[in-house]
């Protein structure tokens, strides 16, 4: 078995710029909110977390950042967005998107201090990254479909919360999932992996690996090719001195 | 009669971030490509150019300015923006967004050098920046409505032209529209100013009249407050100073 | 006369481009500071702050911007900066820019708020845009020049405030005033409105004029030239096109 | 032995944010150039190439990126960069930064393109990245210290290179290095891995080991909660999730 997801060309690329632009799109078309000057609160830095901070930081949002690991919560306030935890956040935001891989990120102690018509969608993995199900409990009442998409969810104190696609992944429920542009570097080191394993399987142990370097690097040198770009290649005194860094005496 | 698209409440925030991100929602809805490390050309820098240039640069694209005057084409690229004559532009883009006010901005000279499958949008005034007609008369072969708002233009060396919205505004055209968030602001003028006429018609002379700086404040001031945000005012010392400077010794 | 200062090609690109750079030019001279991850507050939002705010935001700060005027106020909200006044900026900022054109915009009741190590400095007019008066007459202890052009205010309370240059143009007086590559432009409309004045004098009436709108152009079009950068032109039937909407029935 | 440089919290963060600025610092101090709308090449997209580009692009440079390998040219193309061979880049840019680990990046057949003017620094390892030897050797004449630590060299066809710091690593030879607000989690790795060393070298095995993960997560919250930023704590809930996740059945 090879763990395709992996390989460089798809999560730093799906998974940053696939996922950045579509969970944009997907808010756009769900709610058509201007994103200018609005707070927008993303739930984990990782690479879909930088993928939608910068993207919403470029669309004109002011931008903040929940984490729970210390050194990525660094690297996102380095990077000029706030940091803070989400009990802070909830106050402030105009729009939450949770990308953290875990449960109940945005949870009813969120919910409650949370601006009214504030909007959540989650663009992380499973439905369950915002407690829809406390808003299915505890909400008075449930506006559903009030835009494309789009649940208004009234809570007791008559403030009004936005779920978008149902916190389930909102670019696949709201928008058209990633742009082929991104896609296509997953597939093809699919397709490459799968032509691997084939000829190569007699020579492998069972297990996990990775995808080989050489067919991640390939897929990265033909996409780059497909968009117009050329890079430089080593001179051999540029190899030799590389050699004799890394392996020299 | 009042000009009331010429107040800064209007022109410097609806043409700017309204535009800019309602041009980009509606080339998603239309043909969901990815816009990081695209070659994004557009055709004037006035405040509409300016708003998708930004959010387009937001985005992940590489943008390209086209200008006729000088010192906007030195302001954008003064951003950052690379500068060109359409002829050069043209060449080189992925997708082209035309806001200049003007006609015939893309015309049968610059897609005779475009890529295959350029992507073509109009956000400035009529469907007359991009001259349509030539590629009705031209191509050998129109496929309408390959995607949501989208028609396909085959010419005669088979290069594809994809043109959104048949060049006529795009945001209206392939998405919503100016989002609620600054159009509040556009009908604000509007209805502040109809009151004025109302009240002051008597006072004014035949003509167009410009709207009250006070309105225009007064519209800023509102959207400020309904956004969370306040502001500084002039201490006395502050206001004695300034008089001093403006009308002083 | 001509108030040459009011040219496009002066104040478009010398107050935004030349102060923003220049400013934390001499920010880096005078502290050596990481500006990454710091609140920058920047006191006006005219060419000079949006300058400051745009270089600090591309450095990675987290830039806060005050104003008195409602319509700058918005456009630097829905440019993604934060908007407030002064007195709740004092409390977070670490460095403080003045840009205002007015007296007393950082005194007693901000320093009173600020963190411990505050950095403070002027890109406005005179050195009385931060009440260094205050700081001269107040502070229990007075460390100058613990770096290059930075004097450190220790007050009552044991907080230290550091300024920059005495207050005064912290450009000039900590590094270097703007490139020659923004000077050229005022300049050059200096020598070429003298030259104007030479030959049209007898036909000016006394008072003060403005720059022609040539010469800005052309000034504009040198520049553009110098810097590789080439423009479009109009054909015949834009031109046509132009005057008829601008003049027409 | 501990190979304390490569922790996250050393070049995550030096590397990127203290180059970054660094280095630009740098290039303002010798040279006194506006960064905004020159042609700004980089050449290596690893950490300090990152730095240096989003510093750049920052402050309105058009960014031009040179790579040798493609998961890193595709990464800067798709953040907007333009990504080229050298060959290409040498003919356009105004600014050259190497910070390759390489030698020979900039050489003679890229120094006889150039244009005019243009400026050679070096932000990588050792002085070898750009070829200053040839310069020395085949330059017709070399104007020394033409402004602070910046050399002009004049080439046989009377083209002027200008190298900033001997092409000596440029943030420690025309600035002060990186700021201490980064140099503070390098030597907190250092003193902490020593501290470790001293306690527990009886229980480890010569060979060289990494900084353990604790230290490093320890100097990230440590430098966080200085800055004044909070990060949020797993509930026992999400605790559970994550275990069941990544261990489970």
């Amino acid at each position: 078995m090879i763990a395709v997801n992996d390989t460089d060309t798809k999560h730093m690329f799906d998974n940053r710029y696939g996922t950045g632009q579509s969970t944009l799109d997907a808010i756009f078309r769900a709610t058509n909110q201007l994103l200018a000057g609005k707070v927008l609160v993303v739930a984990g830095f990782g690479y879909c977390g930088k993928g939608v901070a910068e993207r919403a930081k470029g669309l004109g949002a002011d931008v903040v950042v929940t984490e729970i690991d210390p050194t990525k919560a660094l690297d996102a306030l380095m990077q000029g967005y706030r940091v803070m935890p989400m009990y802070d956040a909830a106050k402030i935001g105009d729009v939450f998107i949770t990308v953290t891989g875990n449960r109940d990120v945005l949870r009813s102690e969120h919910f409650s201090l949370m601006k009214d018509g504030a909007i959540l969608a989650n663009s992380g993995h499973f439905d369950i990254e915002i407690d829809v199900a406390w808003l299915e409990k505890y909400a008075t009442k449930k506006n559903s479909r009030i835009r494309h998409q789009t649940d208004e969810y009234v809570l007791s104190d008559g403030r009004r919360i936005l779920l978008v696609a149902e916190g389930r992944l909102v670019n696949l429920g709201a928008a058209e999932g990633h742009p082929a542009a991104v896609m296509d570097m997953s597939f093809s080191d699919q397709a490459l992996t799968a032509e691997y394993l084939v000829k190569e399987a007699k020579n492998l142990t069972p297990g996990v690996h990775n995808v080989p370097t050489e067919i991640d690097k390939e897929v990265a040198r033909l996409k780059l090719q497909s968009m117009g770009s050329e890079i430089d290649t080593l001179t051999p005194a540029q190899v030799e001195y590389l050699n004799s860094w890394e392996h020299g005496s």
